[in-house]
């Protein structure tokens, strides 16, 4: 299988966050996909560059004005103050019922929190241009599959499952399966899946497409009520207007047990296959781990080759992007376990 | 003048909050009632304390899940941990667009996100009783004008003005302005004006009543463009609905001069004389003072006896409540200006 690698995510390294109000080292490192990477050439994968320029896609995907606040946040935080080079941004004010978000303040922590769902993404120096190539990445996958590719792995962090059309959240600040589903979309295919496997609910990819027909949107995850994103992701969220049926969301309770969660992923994969999907888009989160630091699934090891051959069933063409999971070391062996189930099931 | 004032304020004693990313000490302390309290006594004002319950008027200005979660925060949080009662609690995720308000997690934090604008308005063990208190005060008020009283201020913390019908923020919990309108309507007042000329805009207020003619908002404050609360505020928010041109907002920008503001002032005072207000409530910041450290008016203490004889030239039976400034010990004398100039121009 050929995997999509970038160099550039590395420049994506704030180095900390805030956890239950103390300061803490971030969990999204870029060691993550390091890992990752040195696992798939130790398993023989191909690793190519993005060759896309996803520009085009993500103006489909994303509101213009989140688009150039976030390519120019890094810049415009560093005009603000000398030293700020040596600080992170964080928002403090957020738009919620009743405030408005149509008017775009001037104020750069104001229209940091206006495009933030949370205050858990930092963003540093490079973090454009390590978002934008896992998005190059995804527009790279999907015309490779336009060109008879079979599968896809987009090795790329930051992650952007929670990214919705304008606003960053969750680590996330592109969404990267969005831009894949919209490029297979654009090459011509009617009726494109995504399967979002991620501990956490994908709320972005949901939002993005939540009045579509033409993007069907799968998820299993963990139960907002008590786990992140919270705000979305309930079995009641079935889209609206032209979406409406095209939606399906598949929460577990913290700490399901692996065959609760396989029993979902039929249902899913059930779904996927009723809707005639052409193509595939997985958002490939692997915290569901039995050793994720911050999730409460089961998953082994054998269970992610059992989640690859199942997903191979499906008989689709598949773009796999890589997500969540902050086992940093077992994250490489995890999702290539899962591409070559995968490829071992064809 | 009688002031209404009650020593629960002291329990509502956060330590620190966050200030571009860095925790720093609370702005919003019990010193800033208790320098106010000083003054009022040294200058022979009457203090009292509330009188009157104010849970009735509460839920018809706060949603009910909202007044649930504020009365037993602290102890379901103390519940979450050993240890919690030394620690502060913060949100981190917030129900921003494509989001869900209606559904309640059962997650504490994500509960506190969910009902607060940001990560500006720390909990601490007497929140409620405090904040209570100041809404008891604000019902009290209303009740002394019911009657005869001609003008009484509520010597009340934590302040209330940006706390929505169901979200906490910008230090306010309850909204005690909005208490004492709605109070003075269920008095049987037809007309109730709330003048607001805090640093800050008035959002909860505002927002409060957006649909109501029956409550007229009117608001000087620093331009939300930069000034918090960044999203909402702006003069093209003249109320909806039934309310429609029932909101006033006159936004001047940072460093507006002590001029522009007087002038911004008549016109809110026209404003209200022509609404035909029955009784006014007065959201009396006072961080528009020159040494305010987080603000950028430069209003001068004789300009506070001047606001004060501006009010008492409409002729109303009037409500003071106490909201920001922050400059503490200048709180006092600045508050008690504005008292006395009111008094004086009788």
């Amino acid at each position: 299988m050929i995997s999509l690698y970038s160099d550039l995510h590395e420049n994506h390294a704030p180095v900390f966050e805030f956890f239950r109000g103390e300061r803490v080292p971030c969990f999204e490192t870029p060691a993550r996909a390091a890992f990752v990477k040195a696992r798939l050439l130790q398993a023989g994968h191909e690793l190519r560059p993005p060759h896309v320029d996803s520009q085009a896609v993500l103006n489909q995907v994303h509101s213009a004005r989140y688009l150039a606040f976030l390519e120019s946040a890094w810049s415009n935080w560093l005009a603000l103050a000398p030293g700020n080079a040596a600080q992170q941004p964080f928002p403090s004010v957020w738009p919620v019922r009743t405030l408005r978000s149509d008017v775009e303040p001037a104020n750069f922590v104001a229209r940091l929190g206006l495009y933030s769902m949370d205050n858990g993404s930092p963003l540093s120096a490079g973090t454009w241009a390590a978002a934008k190539a896992g998005a190059d990445a995804a527009a790279s996958a999907a015309a490779l599959l336009g060109e008879g590719a079979r599968a896809v792995f987009c090795c790329s962090r930051p992650p952007g499952h929670h990214a919705g059309a304008d606003f960053m959240g969750g680590y996330c600040f592109l969404n990267n399966a969005a831009v894949a589903a919209q490029a297979l979309r654009n090459n011509g295919l009617e009726r494109v899946a995504v399967l979002d496997v991620d501990y956490h609910h994908g709320n972005g990819t949901q939002s993005i497409f939540y009045d579509r027909p033409d993007v069907l949107f799968v998820s299993l995850h963990g139960d907002p009520r008590t786990e992140y994103p919270f705000y979305l992701g309930h079995a009641d969220e079935t889209g609206e207007g032209a979406g409406a049926g095209f939606n399906l969301n598949l929460p577990l309770p913290a700490g399901a047990t692996v065959g609760a969660w396989f029993h979902a992923l039929e249902k899913a994969c059930q779904r996927i296959t009723q809707y005639g999907a052409q193509a595939l888009v997985v958002s490939l989160g692997l915290d569901t781990f039995e050793d994720d630091p911050i999730s409460t699934f089961a998953l082994k090891l054998a269970d992610f080759r059992r989640l690859g051959q199942h997903l191979t069933a499906l008989g689709l063409p598949t773009v796999f992007v890589l997500e969540g999971g902050y086992a940093a070391e077992a994250l490489g062996i995890n999702a290539v376990e899962v591409l070559d189930g995968f490829e071992a099931g064809k």
